[in-house]
């Protein structure tokens, strides 16, 4: 009698956890559909399909949207509480509850209105960056901006209880992270950079006029496929296209697409930013397929999602070793143009550092600089220390403190990045720096693990190093936050160290510091 | 006093009016979504992303479809009912309440519960299918294809009152056709060609050796793409890509896509089929923008669908007229395999009659026999006078009575098309006669109104025909169902005459008959 009842609970709840598993994958098959809609508009769509598009993929965001934050999976939420509390905390079944109750109440404290509010304006803002930049008008997107700066303060106050009003923002994109612990990892990096920088720049500039020649497209194109099929970039789930702003998407664990853009004359544009975002896609390419069209099945933070395209694209991409295999490759490709340029030529010119304006052309050294810059005015925006108005003067002032440099325009100043007219404002910056923090965490502990990883790289292989992150950190999509991917995978929690040692050797060798 | 209550009530109607328009909208994206990832999976998607994209594009049309049949939207379309009423007939709010009606009850009709069942069905099927062609084994297939002709007798069982049960079936694609009419247009038709094909094929086969050479596949392309730019279709809304089975989609009026394949030693495939599918697409490109996003945006029936693919593929792209135009450009594209073939030998070649059995490779002449097959078998089986596993061999019977041969392998014979294994039966081939009966009758009213076309098009210019065609059929998407577009554009309902005429003139001329 009381077995029958067992069984019936069981299968009750059974019934109840496949409920929710069906409603979400409804959700997420929606959220797909709005993903590959926005894929065709970078790739393929032509111009006139444009006005439509936006209100398809917005039909589809807000349904999903509707769809998720439903009562019933509230409900299911809530009566599933006891079978998730009975399970161990790294089950597959409780992280997918322990994930979705977090999402969910995410989601549930924004309200509806708000949201279509918000997306509205972000639409129109976007639309008026687009034609301010190439004007070099701040004054056009001035008033949007200030009303997007409201938006974000608004949206922060649904999340009462913060310690700084950036943690919400900040928590929507990298989980655990709040304004007071990045702040100090970000000082405390700068405090090191920023005569490190000094030190590198103010010795000549290096050379890179080799790989400022005459690149033919379908080639460049076809040498980096060539690289990301070794490091393990499956092509029966994914393939690459070309766009304006290179970027990964992931329509399900089977379809991972990465994109790309080729300057014929500047041959480092196509290479890195496909090994960038196959960096991404290999992320969610190495997801446990058990979790397909759940929320665990995606990167668990902005910033170990980034520590991934910046492990292949520098880490990988930019070593000696790597090119010990591969430039001998590059030259067949193109012998006129390198085949009598030196492997130490060209690896010292595509590792070239520079004091620059823009953040997406900056070199692995400057790089953090650029986005703690973008960190810090967003956080003044928020605290309303610093108003919309003086923005513009604000981000020079930062970039003549900390880079030596002033823009001259606006394009290549506070105009330069699409995130706070594409977005709110808040949370959208500090990923790409933990990112590179954490690239650098995980590629010492994997090499601890391995040390013959260099050695193998310069034989062309990259299974070991790949088998160590699906392991350590792809397979679990979003079982484990960023915090616990770090502290399991390396042993200790996030720290600027191991990136400090990487460049520092990297760097030191090359300029002989 | 009594204005401002007309005002309210006046302003109440607009205001359900524009709410049925939202809901339509909204409806109309979601089946957008799921044409977009439709084209995704027959043009670039990685074959790892099958499995989520037919649960994805599943989930969005079970969406769209409930969306649809909402009560809410019926209740819209009963408040507006004497809005309707007091709207001429043609005018654009009354024909969209109109369509939205017929649409509506069609929908309803049918329970959701037999829809998900059938679609399940029909996609195991379709799986099945693709294993069962290349094996040629029938018996594979079979059990299926007995229980998708038991889904196609309920489906008709929800329509009751039909004086043929295939009547319901037909009249999804083809609005206002009936058994009884198809069947008598069809008899008359086939008595005319039996003979026909008869005394043609009776003479030695045409010479197409010259369509049977290398062409390379860019330039069949780039051939293509330059004639349907001369017919009309904007790039700017529409682009071509490459696929198994070519076909044209439309994500919005601003967005109408073709596909083609290409056989780089048969010049035919590709050139004509981007003829076929821009015949398609110049229809709904069109169509009158302002009916965007609602269920007037579209053709109005699968007859005058293809009577457009059909006349821009045969009646313009097969005539004499538009190679005396093309050949010298196309001689230069490809000057070693054309330069010493005489535009005659060429023209011959492209119109040669062979009895076939493959009907999507078939001529002109004998391409309606194929489908006339096919009908009466949907007939018989629907009827109940033909049982399921008896199929393939009244095929062979069908093939051997009407064209004389038999089929040697179940792939060129029952296992051939798509249509019964991808959908239910009956309903899905009358179209394709229907439409190269209207291409006729089409044609040769605007040639009456334009005498001055032929000369026209052997300088290459399509204008006066594109736009005949804009004016009297495009433009009005669904305004006007099939009947009512053929009574206005030729001044007479469907007859089989003016096709009888524009084959006996080509053929006779052609065959020296």
């Amino acid at each position: 009698m009381r077995g029958g009842i067992l069984m019936q609970t069981l299968s009750k709840t059974e019934q109840k956890f496949t409920e929710l598993k069906t409603r979400l994958v409804e959700v997420n098959d929606l959220s797909a559909a709005a993903s590959l809609l926005q894929w065709d508009q970078s790739t393929y769509m032509p111009v006139g399909g444009g006005p439509a598009r936006a209100r398809q993929m917005a039909t589809l965001q807000q349904l999903a949207h509707e769809k998720f934050i439903a009562p019933q999976i509230g409900q299911l939420l809530a009566d599933l509480g006891d079978y998730e509390a009975s399970l161990p905390v790294d089950d597959d079944a409780a992280s997918l509850l322990r994930v979705t109750r977090h999402d969910y109440q995410e989601a549930c404290q924004i309200p509806a209105q708000f949201m279509a509010r918000l997306s509205n304006h972000v639409a129109t803002t976007y639309e008026v960056w687009t034609r301010a930049r190439p004007a070099n008008d701040f004054t056009l997107v001035q008033p949007y901006l200030e009303k997007t700066l409201a938006f974000s303060q608004e949206m922060a106050q649904f999340f009462p209880g913060y310690e700084h009003i950036a943690d919400p923002l900040i928590g929507f994109a990298d989980y655990g992270m709040k304004t007071s612990t990045t702040r100090a990892l970000f000082a405390e990096l700068r405090n090191q950079l920023v005569p490190l920088v000094q030190q590198v720049t103010s010795q000549p500039l290096t050379d890179r006029s080799c790989l400022q020649q005459y690149f033919p497209e379908a080639d460049q194109l076809a040498f980096g496929l060539a690289v990301i099929r070794e490091f393990g970039y499956d092509f029966t789930r994914g393939r690459q296209d070309k766009t304006h702003h290179p970027f990964m998407t992931k329509f399900s664990l089977g379809d991972v697409r990465i994109t790309t853009r080729v300057r014929e004359h500047d041959l480092t544009e196509a290479v890195f930013s496909t090994l960038h975002e196959a960096g991404h896609a290999l992320y969610e390419q190495g997801i446990n397929p058990s979790y397909e069209g759940t929320p665990l099945a995606s990167g668990t933070s902005a910033g170990v999602h980034e520590s991934q395209s910046r492990l292949w694209e520098n880490l990988v991409g930019r070593s000696r070793e790597f090119w010990q295999f591969f430039y001998p490759r590059l030259q067949q490709c193109f012998p006129g143009q390198l085949g009598a340029v030196e492997l130490e030529t060209f690896y010292r010119a595509i590792n070239r550092v520079e004091r620059s304006l823009i953040r997406t052309d900056a070199d692995e050294l400057t790089y953090n600089l650029h986005v703690m810059i973008r960190f810090e005015l967003e956080l003044a925006l928020l605290e309303g220390k610093l108003a919309v108005k003086d923005l513009p003067e604000a981000w020079n002032e930062a970039y003549r403190a900390n880079l030596g440099l002033v823009p001259t325009t606006l394009s290549e100043g506070v105009l330069q990045d699409v995130h706070w007219y594409g977005g709110t404002i808040g949370g959208a910056f500090q990923g790409y720096t933990l990112g590179n923090l954490m690239s650098a965490q995980f590629y010492e502990a994997a090499q601890f693990a391995y040390p013959e990883i260099p050695a193998e790289m310069s034989q062309g292989r990259f299974d070991r190093l790949h088998g160590w992150l699906r392991q350590h950190i792809y397979q679990h999509g979003r079982k484990y936050n960023a915090a616990e991917v770090v502290e399991q995978a390396t042993g200790q929690p996030l720290t600027i160290q191991p990136y400090l040692r990487y460049i520092r050797r990297k760097y030191g060798e090359l300029y002989d510091l």
